[in-house]
């Protein structure tokens, strides 16, 4: 056993991040995709509005379409647009036209007066009894978008909103990077999958450990990298020929491989001995965190290996420090959504963190402020999964102490106690 | 048409929540089932823990078991006892024996010395050159968790990292409501499903429109209440006989229907008229809301029948302010996961909303605070999808005028643009 062998030097976040950063390539591949399909992925070029919008004035009001000048007055009605298809009337003076909101207005007609604001004298008859300027209740002609707008910028994740957006305006395909393949690989001789309640149960008296590493980390990328795809999670005991063969064969496929367990200082972990058969850059070795020491990260054939800690705490950790701005860097995000779940709250009690760290706190909403209170110290141990339990969030901490009062950055597990939605507080 | 077929008097969203809480009831079933097919479920009684934990003392570190007397002091290996198995070794003076982090201690010792404090003399001996009190590196049995402690309240929405928390105190099944289900039902007679691109494209031009707002709202519930299971979405004409007898097909299957479309106060809205084919009661016609303004329910058979506007804005204003609320009640839900994605933002701008309004919002990060600026006139119209390619999030307003500096709740579509992860900014 060798000094090399433990960590010695540990690297903080940002220089991790802007080291990896210069050694790997964001995604470059980007495909016209329908609009529909594209929701959680990247926009590659700049969208531009296709036409003017609307593209003949449209009624933003359930009512009648008119004259200005005819108002007020006596009008006829001679029939309705409904929303669904061009303009298909046209009407002269002292006439009207219904129309519901959205449907294009008649030709002819230049306002249009709400419904409830109308006297129906008969089946055919409408009397307007104020005057009402042309333009009113209505959006004209390309008052909303002008061809050629930029409409989306490039590096923006959609949302089902945007595809909405860009529907209205007819927009139906929309350029995307392809995803950021991922693939998960936990190691570890102590890890089972979970097979009948009973049995695994018995299992983990026994010393075994059910693999939630992994899926903690996946959930972490499903829930805040839509952008990612997770290839697929396989669990692989501590064996340095499996583990390697597995990632030299699953490499091809994706863009990074994120590798729980195995990357501890101890005699068995195997983390440092993948060099020798998947060659490629050790990029760093060891963070500057508490809870996620031991991460690491190898360059391969221009591909980000990054070894986490086993611990899902840790594991945890190093994603959101490090391997989620990574994965913005590899999918070309600069507008993220949704947001990662960050608040500032105001500690109670004091931390004396030696380097940056998770502190699972519990979350209490007062006097429209976060409080972020620690939880017991056995709880914040990094093999206390059960912490989680009682955690709403954790407070990532920097390397200096803080003391009541400070301001924290905290991770959203859970809604804080307390929290009321505002407007149902009378 | 009669006045009454108008929105006369508007409920606030606070009263219309408790109306229909009156008249619905929370589900009732749920089922013992695994951890691990649990995650956003809601825990249906309080977990406890089934026993001690850990159930023997474990190590805390990769090092040495040894016997606190025989520290500093020569000491022979006489063997390891790895993670994943319960102890089984014993070792008597002058041993010791190698554990990793997470493997039980072997019997006879009581204290852990860390590997790199320690020198290795020869393949069977080691040297360590201080005292270790009892109990150094090391969590002893019962320290973390004593039996019948409870873990998880009956409400809380189970998420992947409660799943590693329960795992580890060998909890492997779980009491859980089952899902609250939801229908949603689009009407218009203007919507089509999305085809080939170029031939939507044309479709829109002429003044069909695609179905949005189902997906913005069964995005919205995918996202933000994972104990709903939106079962399905079905696109129909505005035709009161057609919903109808959807409707009445699909009440037995789910817990709510949410209807989009046909809310309004015109000629050709179905939604009022929907009573004399399902019966149920009326509980409120109109939100004193601006956007969203037609939102309604009916409770048929104990059931919200939910209008909402056909406005991908509006609906999910209501959404965010009404069914959310509703859906927590339905859902038994006390402690949600993941949080709505609420901040308080600082306004740039004046708006004088007249009744509570979702207003969009660009979000920039400045001096650690987030400032919201209100999207120009044109964008703020419930019929301005576009609105939202713009915009960052949703300020959600109450009734009273709003001057520059003023906090207001905006719910997050992005994250606001220029954050920075604090832990990158040096």
């Amino acid at each position: 056993m060798s000094g090399a062998r433990y960590i010695e030097e540990l690297t903080p976040v940002s220089i991790a991040l802007e080291e990896l950063k210069g050694r790997v390539r964001p995604v470059g591949e980007w495909f016209e995709v329908p609009v529909w399909d594209a929701v959680g992925l990247v926009v590659a070029r700049d969208v531009r509005a296709p036409v003017d919008w609307p593209p003949y004035a449209r009624s933003a009001y359930d009512g009648y379409a008119v004259r200005s000048e005819d108002t007020p007055g006596r009008l006829r009605v001679v029939g309705e647009e409904l929303i669904g298809g061009a303009p298909r009337l046209r009407i002269g003076p002292g006439e009207a036209a219904y129309v519901t909101t959205g449907s294009y207005i008649p030709e002819g007609a230049d306002t249009v007066v709400p419904e409830e604001k109308v006297k129906r004298l008969d089946d055919n008859h409408i009397l307007v009894e104020e005057h009402y300027p042309p333009g009113s209740y209505l959006d004209s002609a390309g008052s909303i978008v002008r061809k050629g707008m930029t409409l989306l910028k490039s590096g923006t994740v959609l949302t089902w909103e945007d595809v909405a957006g860009l529907l209205e305006v007819a927009v139906t395909e929309v350029p995307v990077y392809r995803s950021v393949r991922v693939a998960i690989v936990s190691t570890g001789n102590e890890l089972i999958y979970p097979s009948m309640p009973a049995l695994t149960a018995k299992e983990i008296l026994e010393g075994k450990v059910v693999a939630t590493t992994g899926d903690v980390i996946e959930g972490f990328m499903r829930r805040y990298t839509p952008w990612v795809e997770v290839i697929g999670q396989t669990l692989l005991p501590d064996d340095r020929e499996a583990v390697a063969w597995h990632i030299e064969r699953v490499l091809p496929l994706v863009d990074v491989v994120l590798v729980t367990g195995g990357t501890g200082p101890s005699r068995i972990d195997l983390f440092y001995q993948l060099q020798d058969r998947l060659g490629g850059e050790l990029v760093f070795r060891g963070l500057y965190v508490i809870g996620g020491k031991p991460t690491s990260a190898y360059v391969v054939e221009g591909k980000p290996v990054v070894g986490l800690s086993g611990y899902p705490i840790s594991a945890l950790h190093a994603m959101i420090r490090l391997v989620y701005p990574l994965l913005q860097y590899m999918g070309n995000v600069r507008r993220p959504s949704p947001p990662l779940p960050l608040v500032e709250a105001e500690l109670e009690g004091e931390i004396t963190p030696k380097r940056p760290r998770p502190i699972k706190v519990r979350l209490e909403y007062r006097n429209d402020k976060i409080i972020a209170i620690p939880l017991d110290k056995r709880y914040q141990k990094s093999s206390a999964n059960v912490g989680f339990l009682m955690a709403d969030g954790l407070a990532l901490t920097g390397d200096r102490p803080l003391k009541k009062g400070d301001k924290v950055t905290v991770f959203l597990l859970r809604q804080p106690r307390g929290y009321k939605l505002p407007w149902l507080t009378p």
